[in-house]
């Protein structure tokens, strides 16, 4: 889920101010008519990580906007009035009026993160928040209120780094810190705890925006272009008294600054260089080939399903590294499911009916090649579903694994990268090679053409659906050795895992 | 929430042959329609408490329509193949195509109140599933489904008497219900886990549909009537391509046939004969007025709250049953809270906004005279709200008090109930009275012309917002002493319980 907020995106200088000055225009210009329709108001739910310098996103909107009409409200300590009365009783008092904004400053989840953390509420507890809080949000969403929330984030070293520059200033934060060797472990918990929060607390009516908070800049334009995108889209909608659909998610992707550096998707970031010379290649082969064979028999025996889904560029080498597993494994334990447009009768259901059928019994392994990604990639991409069939997809598909996953099953998605010169590469060979030749359809060349739609998309799938137990493993796959071997290990050592906390 | 399904509610034999012609012709041409429309799908869910007679609707349903466009599937058992998938592979293997319907017998939910009544699932365990639920039922309704969940219910003394004479033909049955001293208890339980578990999975894409089932006429005419009724209107909004907005209820109350005895509302079974001797009411009015003196107090000590809602006919008797109540107790304790139109920035907020305002801090007392449930009395019969805002409204007061209850609130709900010609009376007597003049106004004759009407709401607004926790008390009001002690008598010995069960 936080894979896009790792990616060093930044915004220079020059490009900031630039920016700065017609942001600043327009977001005046949306308040004013905020303010004149009177139709709406805007909380903004203000959280994330330590240190990701989120009282200074605060103090910039109240710098870049009319003070007049925001009011900004820090949820610290509670008074002893407030602690007389329902916990939400303090919200409601700061609510708000009709074209006005108030910040909240941890909002309703502040306390869900420190309870958690700290031990003193556990996940049955979190769960009842969760369904409070979304009986809330959309009681005020239904009566007119845009909710927008924003989860600041970095990578552990930029944390450890911030946290570092920050307590030179200030020796009491530092002493808040854990240990250093505890670090990771804490991060990993926070992390862990607000994948939780964010995937149950994320409704098109209140949607959550993640926001990568390494560079300032960055953290504070996006911040800004998406108030900014995300109230003007409301506004419309109220104007012409639409209702808002609960699950119509007004604008899922933080609105990036308009620079290249900005724009970077996690598909960028992958080495391709990496390879893998023939001998080593055949010697990890057959070793992780045994190994594997060994843990699915395994699996066999404990009843524990697996399910594995491979996604990636046309000629990505999804076919070589599946076989490279299913030549391995007794054909008696798998089945190997190839997904194209969905049949007559498939098309008479909903779209996740045709995979239900091919969910596997207990012990077994179903693979995937193309999946229900299809809603998000393709079909999306391409129009087949609407944009309010493919942005519900990820819930929906979410809801899917978690069933899978509870039923014991281990999921996992690979997406097979390359570029689009190895790519090329691949089509021409292919037309070259007479048994190939059928592998290149008209299709093929038209998807290329949109290879950067498909890019965003496969951003956004991997930010919206890779969780800590159904994760999206991106295999670099300019070296076919190397993304055969890495497939295998991956599926190993997975599965191993799994075998061992299923005890 | 089982209030209107205990009243006896009957259809005559001739009142049924009557309708039944017209009903199944109208029910061939809705399957006729939806077969040829191939826009959508119906899954008719059918549970209920034991002895109602879950059997004989499903086969009245497909006796009355065309057998070919329905498929009924029960889901008593599982098959190994079944447990060794997911445990909703099985209704995924079952869903109905375009144009078909779909009858489930015990649906998602058998299984769930099955367990929960043996004990092996936790509340926690049923919450997590109320969730799945949620997602899989708006999943499919997002797709063009429509889902309808019909509770058969009745009396615990009915139903006695229905196991009795079912066990008269079927010796097993017999064996399986509980000890006679035990029956009260487990119907009990059985009446809270239904509650629980439609309150949770209420929703506007899929209602659930509450039915008295002691007399079979009505319960087989009120379900196809049901049906039928709600399928209209489901195919009328795909027809449009319209998006159902997922809080609108269709029809939140099963469409009653159109005879006498079906159409009686809780009111009507309210005995309003009773009465209470001038002398009687002195004795106990001073007893109850100590008690809740000193209950209050000890309320305050043991900093539990307490908010008493007053709703009923106007003259009904509210105000003098508040001060019997308030002038026993310290006045620093409470606080009363008159209800009348919201003024301009209570028109700014939600309507829920001005009742935080006043919920009472821990150990004390708000009296509501008139309140939130405006929202689904006055403002839904003047046409003040929209039906969408009354309808969710349900579902927000129920949060809302939730919230007071969590905190360790006791919340009871009044209903003063007189009928129509002691209303008139009363009227007329005011009038006559100077002091007493003004407070008949033209609207208190404006509202008394719709009675029938606001009839029809407070049994909605009982039968979606009583619950175990906070109860609706609908007290017989036509003898101004009998109501005002026996309101006190309730304060009294709920809060007495209440105190009780917070140790």
């Amino acid at each position: 889920m936080f894979e896009a907020a790792k990616l060093q995106r930044k915004v220079s200088k020059s490009d900031f101010k630039q920016q700065e000055v017609d942001l600043r225009t327009e977001l005046l210009a949306m308040q004013r008519e905020l303010k004149e329709s009177g139709k709406s108001r805007i909380i903004v739910i203000i959280t994330g990580v330590e240190g990701a310098g989120k009282g200074e996103v605060v103090n910039r909107l109240n710098e870049w906007m009319d003070a007049r009409g925001i009011a900004t409200y820090a949820f610290w300590q509670e008074s002893d009035e407030e602690r007389d009365h329902p916990r939400f009783w303090r919200f409601w008092r700061n609510l708000p009026g009709s074209g006005e904004i108030a910040i909240f400053f941890g909002g309703w989840y502040q306390k869900l993160i420190e309870e958690r953390v700290l031990g003193n509420w556990d996940d049955e507890r979190l769960s009842a928040e969760f369904r409070r809080i979304a009986g809330i949000e959309r009681m005020l969403s239904e009566d007119g209120a845009l909710i927008l929330k924003f989860w600041y984030h970095m990578s552990e070293k930029d944390q450890r780094k911030r946290l570092k520059d920050l307590s030179r200033d200030d020796r009491s934060r530092w002493k808040m810190l854990p240990k250093k060797k505890q670090f990771s472990q804490h991060y990993e918990d926070y992390e862990r705890i607000a994948e939780r929060l964010i995937r149950h607390t994320d409704y098109g009516f209140a949607p959550w925006y993640i926001v990568e908070a390494s560079d300032n800049r960055y953290r504070d334009l996006t911040t800004a272009r998406t108030l900014l995108t995300v109230a003007r889209k409301h506004m419309a909608l109220r104007q012409n008294n639409c209702q808002i659909n609960s699950e119509d998610n007004p604008n899922a992707e933080p609105d990036a600054p308009l620079s290249a550096e900005a724009q970077t998707t996690i598909l960028d970031r992958i080495d391709l260089s990496k390879g893998l010379d023939r001998d080593d290649y055949r010697k990890q082969l057959e070793a992780l080939q045994e190994e594997a064979n060994e843990l699915v028999w395994e699996a066999y025996n404990r009843k524990l399903a697996t399910v594995l889904v491979f996604e990636g560029w046309d000629a990505g080498g999804k076919g070589g590294a599946i076989r490279r597993f299913t030549s391995a494994i007794d054909a008696r334990l798998y089945r190997y499911i190839s997904i194209a447009a969905p049949n007559d009768e498939e098309r008479e259901h909903q779209y996740l009916w045709r995979f239900w059928r091919h969910v596997p019994a207990a012990g077994r392994v179903s693979i995937f090649d193309r999946s229900w990604y299809g809603r998000v990639l393709v079909e999306r991409v391409e129009g087949f579903a609407s944009e309010h069939e493919w942005r519900r997809a990820y819930n929906e598909i979410n809801d899917f694994e978690g069933q899978l996953i509870d039923n014991g099953a281990l999921v996992l998605k690979f997406w097979l990268h390359i570029d689009k010169d190895e790519q090329l590469r691949r089509f021409k060979e292919r037309e070259k090679i007479p048994y190939k030749a059928h592998k290149i359809t008209e299709e093929d060349w038209r998807n290329r053409e949109k290879w950067d739609e498909y890019k965003h998309a496969v951003n956004e799938m991997v930010v919206r659906t890779s969780t800590n137990l159904a994760p999206w493993i991106i295999v670099p796959g300019n070296d076919k050795k190397y993304a055969r071997v890495e497939v295998l290990r991956q599926i190993c050592s997975h599965l191993k895992a799994h075998l061992k906390t299923h005890k």
